[in-house]
């Protein structure tokens, strides 16, 4: 994938779980609130359609305050490969401001485990600074810590 | 699909060209060059590749200059539904201004004629109202009849 430094954010890791594992937490409604946030943060609802255009909507609860989410899948390859937006709800309405579109990538590691990439893509380098700013590398590699943390709950 | 008077513009009509037909004009490099703008303007390129995320890339020339058109596909469901638009290139790069989103869909008319529906979805009033006078009615309207005309002649 050809990246862009001005636009876009992204790291890779290495988690100790099975990609299969990754996938079901990524894309169902009751593994969501278990990781999807940084704590304190929660996640209060989450409503997902797994299709292409499909909704893939959460509702977060942020120092008391209720913030909803509103987006689609853009693209679905099980176990593979995840993309994810705000920029469109559902029947393909465009946002009037995105923020963001997130590619998740997942392949095999050694040990059973998952080479994990996040990406966030941006339309402007004023939209990714401010993402990086928000702390995009701090909370997604919490969320990242989350998942392993609650998926290997889920293995034993 | 649940439609917003404010943000899109759409319209319906009854065209005699089989869906499979229609659906391959509007699908091949080949033969977009022939319908694709009103006359006089001219399609000089077409560059696609018919998957979700896949480009749809097109040059026009308008009177004399060219104008380069990037897009991707965000759906393809053949013979039925094809959305388009200018809001990503491939990779999922967000564009930093995007114009709409286009909303194809056929379905079977009567004496083997095809329901023709376009519908394009715009960020703000603004940008529909702009799409609007500049001849959104006229343009599609046109393309659709170049459409038939082109088809017709593939038929004989």
């Amino acid at each position: 994938m050809d990246l862009d430094p001005q636009t876009d954010l992204h790291f890779t890791r290495t988690l100790s779980v099975p990609r299969k594992l990754i996938w079901e937490c990524w894309t169902s409604p009751e593994h969501i609130p278990h990781f999807f946030v940084p704590r304190p943060h929660k996640v209060t609802s989450c409503d997902i359609d797994l299709k292409v255009g499909g909704r893939f909507n959460t509702t977060f609860e942020v120092e008391g305050k209720p913030m909803d989410n509103h987006g689609v899948f853009l693209e679905v390859i099980p176990d593979e490969k995840l993309v994810f937006t705000d920029a469109y709800t559902e029947g393909w309405k465009p946002a009037p401001d995105p923020f963001m579109t997130a590619i998740l990538l997942l392949s095999d590691a050694s040990d059973g485990g998952t080479t994990y990439t996040a990406i966030a893509r941006h339309r402007s380098p004023e939209t990714r600074q401010a993402h990086e700013d928000m702390g995009f590398y701090g909370g997604w590699g919490t969320v990242a810590d989350q998942l392993v943390e609650y998926a290997q709950r889920l293995m034993k």
